[in-house]
């Protein structure tokens, strides 16, 4: 099985993400994209999009974007973020494209960024950025 | 509506939350504490809690704490956060309690620790670390 | 005096800045460079830059780069930053590069990035992100 | 040499520490205490402490009690910290203690308090939280 094949089995057989309903787009060396369709549930009570939704997105998108730099067998896990939540998150969808900054054998820097988008208009959400531990496979 | 009667129903309003299964615990002058009894749904597909799931919780919590500080009309959202996931996270619930570092009539930084609990032994599994803006309600 | 002018004595005027050896390069809307001349004081016992020399730098940089897009009278100070610090700096010189991510009134989202340089070599040693409060002036 | 020893000559022998005038107090498993004697060039042009000298003392000392937990010839570097500047720091010293949120062979998660002290009154001024990576020692 290649990466590329892992890591999209690794977005539906992750039981949180699939639940999310988020779905994994364009993948290559050192990037990684996603997208989530807005529910009603994934809301906040003030009707913006709950800022775990948004994180869960650009945390998982930005350990794809690290698992593409790695050889069969690694994988990563998050050892911390930082999230900016940039403005309120209202509209149809979120994407997500998260890059890795500086990729190494233990440790990878990835940043991501969190659009909502409505109507044909696209707005920058959210910025992540995230330590990812180098791990050997199971 | 006191602030307590605010913050119980905001967990209960919080579509995100309640969808979740997170339950407010105990509350008071810049302190809370809430709790999620774990799904399979709630998980990673390495089997640990997605850090998902307790950012959260942890962020979430924090929220609740910082607003208890506030007067009637203010809320606050979260400007950004970072957390640290220690160890996976495995169990049967998870408990956090979030404590504010510095209340602020504009700013307030909220600490939380979050913990997996399984047969009645308990682990820390993450820190976070949010800076909190007061907003006038609408 | 105009923003530009008094960001130009800012760095002259701050003492520690002064002390450091930093200076002002090229500034304009939402963005500030600024560089440093390396000496053997800013370094650490393994012989690379200090993390503090270098996160001063960016966040000091990261200031002026808010301040740029305030009214007069206004200026800011940096409620917190997270510096990822991507590999150890050697060489003759560091230069900064901060642009705003999100400017607000209240609360602006700036990030900067720091290179070390030696020998007409370039490399990319150090990410900062920072959240900067707006503040009155005195 | 002991750890102690090492940690000891490693405040006196890494010149930005030494030139800021940074002394290690206390030490013991999983802890580190420094202290700093304030002087005009420490300042920001707004006469309060800059930010830059509250996180080199900060990060420094969180270096340190990460060190205490390991093995001879192993070391840490800053991987990435946050520090959130809770309020302006005046004063007569500045005082930290850093302590051990989790340790690890291969990374430790550190946090430490900064107080700024004048005339017997001592006020929180800064947190910060830090991941170290351990490497072997040259």
């Amino acid at each position: 099985m290649t990466i590329d094949e892992t890591l999209r089995r690794g977005f539906k057989q992750a039981p949180f993400i699939a639940h999310l309903g988020i779905e994994l787009g364009d993948l290559g060396p050192g990037f990684c994209e996603a997208s989530l369709d807005l529910q009603p549930w994934h809301l906040q009570q003030t009707q913006v999009v709950h800022a775990g939704v948004i994180a869960t997105l650009a945390d998982h998108c930005a350990g794809a974007a690290a698992s593409t730099n790695l050889p069969a067998g690694e994988f990563v896990v998050t050892a911390e973020y930082k999230i900016n939540l940039l403005r309120g998150a209202r509209g149809e969808r979120l994407r997500c494209r998260a890059e890795v900054l500086k990729p190494g054998r233990r440790l990878a820097v990835v940043e991501a960024q969190v659009w909502s988008e409505a109507g044909g208009r696209s707005e920058l959400v959210a910025k992540l950025n995230a330590t990812m531990a180098v791990v050997q496979g199971r």
